[in-house]
């Protein structure tokens, strides 16, 4: 198993943009019934999303400011790879930057496509444990505060339209059913 | 409850790109903390999604070709909402399109942002019933194929990683959980 970001290959491509969310162009594609159209596509790096849990019974949420989103939404620890970086590394330390926890151990929950029909983005997912405290490390352009929630206050918070980060919803869903909850 | 594409404000905006999956901007935007940021973001009409049950175990899903995936991807029916489209109409529209299949009762799952790092998309889930198959109607860049599997078959596709489409996922896991399964 295992699914990757930035494998396509295009027939042609014209580039609008490249940032550090990566590169959006237009692009000639081929169906797979030989048929050609054009499709705008957001090249992402990829990126990496963790659900930790500090005892059996609570986990770490994120309140981030989303402007996309018009506001603050509820979330997990993520961010995108660097260059050259696992997923599982990327989890820890978007753990270890956003909330201040380092982990001593981390499982795989799932992967997702966020959106395949403009983006081959593709969050890896985990739960991590063994939490111990430290110091957060923002990076500029974040807005976050950190809280401990109850993971069942979490599924309940799902069920009422109150987490609605698609990749927040898949982490605690996924953990409920691995973990019989 | 209810959220929307499309309600962000930005102090100053450069567009790239307009087409038929949104506006693409680079956008200088203020924090709640008043500092000001640059950020890239797709602009997109939202979206809406429909989990088919045929009966009471078995669901409709969809094979379709992801450029942005690199192949096939296991889906449920989803499209964008038209102008002045509510959510809800989207998902029986798009229903009908993709797979043939009219429906008399829809129920709604919750509403996700895809990926709010860099969209302001949200798309509404829903799960549909009482259905009638008829005759497909797709769109000129679609390629898929109409799958009926059991209910449990696609919640262990899930939990497998044979189903990495996070709308599908959310939907699936949300559906789980309402119907306690």
């Amino acid at each position: 198993m295992g699914i990757e970001s930035g494998k396509v290959k295009s027939l042609d491509r014209e580039v609008f943009y490249e940032g550090s969310i990566g590169e959006f162009a237009q692009e000639q594609v081929e169906l797979p019934d030989g048929r050609t159209i054009r499709l705008a596509i957001l090249h992402h790096p990829g990126a990496a999303a963790v659900l930790p849990f500090v005892d059996d019974d609570n986990v770490v949420l994120i309140r981030q400011y989303r402007h996309a989103a018009g506001g603050v939404l509820w979330e997990i620890p993520a961010g995108k790879l660097d260059a050259g970086e696992v997923p599982e590394q990327c989890a820890l330390r978007e753990l270890q930057e956003e909330t201040g926890y380092q982990a001593t151990q981390v499982t795989a929950l799932g992967q997702i496509f966020t959106t395949p029909g403009f983006t081959d983005e593709v969050i890896h997912l985990y739960m991590a444990t063994g939490l111990q405290a430290g110091a957060q490390q923002l990076d500029g352009d974040e807005w976050l505060e950190v809280h401990v929630v109850p993971f069942e206050a979490a599924l309940q918070m799902v069920q009422k339209g109150e987490i609605t980060d698609a990749k927040t919803v898949c982490a605690l869903l996924y953990a409920a059913r691995q973990l019989g909850r």
